[in-house]
Order: C-alpha cells, then sequence, then structure tokens
C-alpha cells in the first residue's frame, strides 16, 4: 500500500524537525523519515549555540520555554590574542544576545511537541531512494521493522545532512556545489570541569587557535586547532592541557582543568549547492551547504532556510507557487554571508600552517584594526549574533 | 674635504623632504640628497590621496596653504558592485575627510618651504654607498657635477624609495623582510575628459576591478586591474573604454570619454623590513615597505614615519635617545594596520584570476556584508581615512 503526504521531509536534524512542526503551526501535515533512533537523536552533541533569529523562531512557534529556562544567554564573547583578552559586548552593539543551548535539547523539545500535536515522527526508517515523476514524486524506504515501503508527496525535503544523496539530483553536473577546504581542524574535547568563565573565550596564538566554550556548570567544551590528518590518539591528556593553556591562559585567567571524558576532530569545510531545488524537490540545511564550526552558524543556517521554506510550501499547495520558486534565490545570500563570515573568523583566528611571514603579522594588523574599533567589534558582533529572519504571510 | 650634519637624508620623495622640514621646525639642521633633478621631482605623478593625518601635519606644520586652497576635499567614496552603486560618506561616519592633492604638488610646496627656510636640498647627487662605523657614519656621494664627496652625519636616513640598497644593512640576512605578491596589477590611464563625478568610485564586477578617480576638472586618472605581465601595448584605448564602461557604468553613470595621454601598469605588491632601523641607520617611507595602491596608503604612511622619527632624532641629538629606540616597534603598528587595509581592499575588489567559484562567491558576499551595515561601512571608512598621527614633545 502507498501512504500519501503534502510534504515528506528526509531527516530529522533541526531542518526536518523545524519545518515539520512550521508547516504544523499552518495547519499543513508532513511525515518525517528518520534513518536514526529516537534516543541516537535526542543524545548526539553537535551544535550549541543559537543566533537571534533561531531564539526568536522559537519563542514565537512555542517551543522556546525550556530554552528560556535552561539555556545560557551570552551577551558578549571574548577574543584572546596571545593572552589579551578583549570582550566583544554582543547586546551593547548589536541589542541582541545569542543562547547556548545545545542542538540535541532543541530537538528533544521539537519531537516532543510534534508528537503532542500528532504529528507523523517516523524513527529507524530509512530512505531509499526518492523516484517518480517531477510532478509526482514517491519515496522508497524502509521502515523501523525491515518492511520496504512507499510514500507519495506533493512535495520532498531533503533535509538529510551533509552527506545528502539528493544533492545529485538537484544538481546532476555538480557545477552547481561550491567547496573550499582549510589546512587545519579542530580537536574537540569534553571536560569534567566548573567554567573557566561564563563567556566563551576565541583565543589565538602563534601556536594555533583554541575555543574555550561551555556545556553546564560541570561539564566544558574546548577546541584546539589540529592538523586535518591528526586522530584522537595524537592528542594525550597533557598535550591538550599544555596547549590549552599555552593558546588561552590570560594573566587573570587559567582554563580550568579537570577529566577529559571524550574527544573527537571535527574537520573544516565549507560547501555550498546552488540552486537548493529541482521540480518538486528541495534541500534544506546541511544537505545543500555546510560551514566550518567557527562562525557557529551550521544549526542555524539550517532553521533558517525552513523558515522560508515552510511558508513558501503553505502557500505553494493553497495553489500560489511563486514563493516556492523563488527559495533558493532568497535564503542564498544568507548562506554566503555565513559562509563567508565562517571563513572570516576561521582565517583570522586560526595560525595556517603554511602561512607566510607576512600573512601571520597581517592576520594580527587584522586582529588590531577589528578589536581597537568600536566599528569593527561591532560589524563582527552583527555577524555573529545574526540578521533577522524573514517573515512571511501564508 | 668632509663636511659634517646632524641628519643625513638620502632621497627627497615625502618621506625626506617632510623629515627635513620637521627637523627643521625643531631647531635641527639636516642635509637632503636626491638623485634626480628638482624638475623631475617636482614633475613626476604619483600618489595623490592624503588622510586626515597627513592633512593635520601638513596644516600644523605650515606647509598645507596651497593644498588647502587647491585640494579636492572628498568626504566619500563609492563601491561599485557590478554597476550597483554604494556610498561610503567618510566624514558623516568617521568625522574626517581625505583630500586628493598629487603627491608632486606636496613636494612642490615641501621644496619652496626648505629653500625659504634656507635647508641644504642636494639635487642631482647620488649616494653611493654609507660606510663609516656604526658610531659615525660616513656618506659617499656624487655631486651634480660628478664629483665624488663625503659627508659625515650623527644619524642616516634612508629615504630612497622601494629599492633602497640599505635595507641590506639594517638586515643583512633578508629574514626581517615580509612580502606578499598579488595576482594581479593596475593598468592606469590619464585622459583629457570631465570628471565622470566628484567622488572616487571603487568598481568590482566579475571582469575585474577599476578606479574611477580624477585629478581636476580636465584631466582624469582611471585605473584598470590587469595581468601582472600585462604591458602597455596588450591594451588599445578601444580595449581600455570598454573594459572601463564594462566594470564601472552603472544605470544612471556613465564613465566619462577623452583623449587617453599617459598609459602604465602598477605592480601589486606588498613587503615590509622589520626592524626599520640599525645603529645609526634609519629606514623612513617605501625604503622600508610598500603598500598595493588600492589602499592609497603609501604616501601616508611614509609621512606617517618621520611624523615619529623628527622627534625621535632631536631627542636623540639633545641626549635623549630612547624614542629613537623605539621607533621601529612605534610605526610598524601602524605600517602593518596599513598593510592589512590595503590586502582588504585589494582582496575584496579584485577578481583573482585563479579564484574558484566558492572564493568569487564569498567576497560578493563579503562585500554584501560590509555594505549592508552601518558598522561594516564605518570600519571601512575609517581605515580609508586612517588614524591621528602620533604627537611627541621634544
Ligand atoms: C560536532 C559538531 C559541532 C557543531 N557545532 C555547531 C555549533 O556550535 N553551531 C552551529 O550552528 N552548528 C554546529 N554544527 C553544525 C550543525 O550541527 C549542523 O549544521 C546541523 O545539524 C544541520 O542540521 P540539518 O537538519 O540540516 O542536518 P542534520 O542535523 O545532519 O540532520 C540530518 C538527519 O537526516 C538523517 N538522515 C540522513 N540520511 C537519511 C536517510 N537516507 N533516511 C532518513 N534519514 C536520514 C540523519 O540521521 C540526521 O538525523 C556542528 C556540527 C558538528 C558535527
Ligand atoms: C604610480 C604610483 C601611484 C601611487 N599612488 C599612491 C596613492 O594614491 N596614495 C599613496 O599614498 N601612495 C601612492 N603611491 C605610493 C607613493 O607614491 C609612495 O609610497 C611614496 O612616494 C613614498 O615616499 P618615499 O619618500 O618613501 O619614497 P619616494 O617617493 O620613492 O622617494 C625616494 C627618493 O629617493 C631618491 N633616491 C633613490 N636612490 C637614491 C640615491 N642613491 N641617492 C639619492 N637619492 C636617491 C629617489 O630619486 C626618490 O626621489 C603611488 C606610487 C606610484 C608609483
Amino acid at each position: 500500500m502507498t501512504e500519501q503526504t503534502p510534504v515528506a521531509i528526509i531527516g530529522a536534524g533541526p531542518a526536518g524537525l523545524t519545518l515539520s512542526h512550521l508547516l504544523h503551526q499552518h495547519g499543513v501535515e508532513s511525515v518525517v523519515l528518520e534513518s536514526r533512533s529516537r534516543h541516537e537523536v535526542e543524545t548526539t552533541v553537535r551544535a550549541g549555540i543559537l543566533e537571534q533569529g533561531t531564539l526568536d523562531l522559537m519563542r514565537r512557534t512555542g517551543v522556546g520555554e525550556r530554552m528560556e529556562r535552561e539555556a545560557d544567554i551570552d551577551e558578549g564573547i571574548e577574543i584572546s590574542v596571545q593572552g589579551e583578552r578583549t570582550r566583544i559586548p554582543l547586546t551593547e552593539l548589536t541589542g541582541h544576545t545569542v543562547a547556548v543551548y545545545p542542538q540535541h535539547e532543541y530537538l528533544i523539545d521539537l519531537i516532543a511537541r510534534r508528537q503532542a500535536d500528532g504529528g507523523a515522527l517516523l524513527f529507524e526508517t530509512t530512505v531509499d531512494a526518492v523516484g517518480g515523476t517531477e510532478d509526482a514524486p514517491v519515496i522508497d524506504y524502509t521502515d523501523a521493522a525491515g518492511r520496504s515501503c512507499r510514500l507519495r508527496a506533493d512535495y520532498v525535503v531533503a533535509a538529510d545532512g551533509s552527506r545528502s544523496p539528493h544533492r545529485s539530483t538537484v544538481d546532476p553536473t555538480g557545477a552547481g556545489r561550491h567547496r573550499h577546504e582549510y589546512p587545519y581542524a579542530w580537536f574537540g574535547v569534553l571536560v569534567n570541569a566548573p567554567k573557566t568563565q561564563k563567556e566563551l573565550i576565541y583565543a589565538t596564538h602563534p601556536e594555533g587557535f583554541a575555543l574555550i566554550s561551555t556545556r553546564s556548570d560541570s561539564v566544558q567544551r574546548y577546541y584546539l586547532q589540529c592538523e586535518p590528518s591528526d586522530t584522537v590518539d595524537d592528542w594525550s591528556d597533557d598535550r591538550i592541557w599544555e596547549a590549552l593553556h599555552t593558546r588561552a591562559d590570560s594573566p587573570d585567567l587559567r582554563i580550568s582543568e579537570g577529566e577529559i571524558f571524550d574527544k573527537a576532530v571535527l574537520r573544516f569545510r565549507s560547501a555550498v549547492t546552488e540552486p537548493m531545488q529541482r521540480g518538486r524537490l528541495f534541500l534544506a540545511g546541511d544537505a545543500a551547504h555546510t560551514v566550518p564550526p567557527t562562525g557557529a552558524k551550521g544549526m542555524n543556517l539550517a532553521i533558517a532556510d525552513v523558515a522560508v521554506l515552510a511558508p513558501a510550501l503553505v502557500r505553494a499547495l493553497r495553489g500560489r507557487p511563486e514563493l516556492l520558486s523563488d527559495y533558493s534565490d532568497i535564503v542564498l545570500p544568507r548562506v554566503w554571508r555565513a559562509q563567508h563570515f565562517s571563513w572570516w573568523m576561521s582565517s583570522m583566528l586560526h595560525q595556517a600552517p603554511d602561512a607566510t611571514t607576512f600573512e601571520s603579522r597581517r592576520r594580527l594588523a587584522e586582529l588590531s584594526s577589528v578589536l581597537s574599533s568600536e566599528a569593527g567589534r561591532r560589524y563582527l558582533a552583527e555577524q555573529y549574533v545574526g540578521r533577522d529572519l524573514p517573515e512571511f504571510e501564508v
């Protein structure tokens, strides 16, 4: 038997779940197909910094309650240049804040809400292929019991993350894929330790970059610039602590230590597929674009995509397809500005292994120009907190 | 016979002449040795944009009168992205202006003033070598009549431009030289034509960069991004006009045409030597650092150097050598910030021939981020007009 839905959504990440929630708020039902278990989705630790547009959207659509209670609201960040710290007072400069609220907590809230609203969320359900005609797409999938099933949909949204195979349907030649590789990566650790301080520290040092961030009062998240080829075995605890203290300590602040209980290497990569749509198939979130972690924009961009895609789909289902035709053109400028910001923060804060002495000194002079100017600090802060999300009547 | 002077200055460019003028104002005499003729110095057309610190210094030291009367004061510039122009209101954003006043006019004013003040300016006089001991330098030179002569000095300042051989005395191993090459150059033309508009236009376009600047009501200075290997013969008048209109016209503005009477290729190059001093030998201006023309900082940096070097020399001659010891450390941060600004403007406005599609789109997104934000525009404007020059009591 073949099921039917107005919108089939592949992937229960931030993009897919937010989209199904927004569609429901406009009275449109959807089916979300997610290959992982609910437990896995709800426990995989990834992004943590929500920009103001994301926060506004969560509040506006009624899924911000627990976030409001539990998130750390950051009114500033610090940039440390060889131990000399400059605060960027985000709120004072922009009127906005960011929140530290882990991605999986947001997904827990959304899943609970979708289920309370009677939404169709299929976990342990893997999409095998999207076929049918351009006008009448058909999804073949394997359900939790291992059965092959079929779902017809008016529209299909591939929100299935950075390895999405559906990019090649939208962009068969690959000519619309724009990539950039960076000559460094991040070594991330989770530590049982008290907070070093409330606000994040982005530290740059001749030996490399470090990011001091926090997960809770007792769990801290630290990142160290490393070689892209490094593995977990290259970094002993001793090496980690030495690098963290060298790169991020300042005369009046010592990075707090504790038991390291998780180590992982994060690749740095930028990629954009454009356009992000073809016929009745749409890409959203990491399926269309990935950013390096420095700007903390990945999850926010995923949500920004569907803030446009949701009203566009609702209108199209009601016979007004114009906004949906423009989906790509509307969201891509934001994607590219976020790519720029992530590239800029990365380039300005990391010591590239192959940098010439000219490039290293120019980079430090850039930091000095930005940090010593109110306009420079505000230009950075504005991009850090992000712009408002567009709102469309349906 | 060997002459003696407190300060021997090699080169009558902006650095050398300004230095001798400033020293004189503090009652210290100097000898300027310049290989070219006075006529050649007074007619060679080079830089044209004076930042606010330079203007203030000219006014303060009594050589700004004709500039005040004749210079074009620019309160804004325009940045054109594929024909869409955004004004950067410099004065509104920073409280400062820049002036368009050709370098050779400034040199004419300084030479007249030095001569009225009885200063020793030796034209057609070429320095052959700086020798002697570190404590008692001796200059060997050939005078206008072809005679070999000798000059003893307490201090020697090499202000002899970008090919200065004295860099290798200050930095014998070359380890203090930091360079950067750019994958493009500028093709510059002088045109008998009315002004296109009062304010400069920095235009970027997929085909490359163009700068629309003005020399007077009837003479215009246009620049086009070209290959570093291009020669004057590669650019016919027709090709020039086509490129200018493609890159810089906008719907309501057409670049004004006229007879092209001068063509030249300008290399793009960044270099800094640090430190800029050794013993009693000091580098100033292009002798120590060169910038690509995009930021219009070359002449301004030359003057900023000697605004520190002059009081430092005066103090040292009066028995207080501390400021002179710190000369390099004081001026280099400004040099590096100017290097950054020139690199940034160059990278943001030029289409690098080997740019990936990612890099081109990122660059356009950066322009959009900067130009659409008041903070971004101000951050750019602040660097364009430059910072105040430091003032030191002697
Ligand atoms: C370690 C780490 C740290 C990060 N930190 C930050 C940060 O601080 N700030 C930030 O903004 N971003 C951060 N990011 C990026 C951010 O997590 C992603 O951008 C975000 O998850 C993208 O959301 P998405 O919904 O597009 O894709 P995903 O979250 O990847 O979701 C895609 C979903 O699709 C499912 N799926 C895939 N294939 C199929 C299939 N065939 N059938 C069914 N389901 C399928 C997957 O199981 C997955 O659940 C980080 C990422 C990582 C890995
Ligand atoms: C075409 C062009 C356009 C430019 N546009 C701009 C602009 O818009 N804005 C800007 O700020 N900068 C600009 N610049 C750069 C600017 O002109 C230089 O940065 C500036 O001239 C540097 O001044 P200086 O005194 O250090 O050196 P120079 O002006 O080069 O003076 C050095 C002097 O030393 C003399 N000399 C050399 N060797 C000897 C010797 N052995 N004995 C005696 N004398 C010697 C030379 O003849 C020369 O007169 C431009 C440069 C060029 C070439």
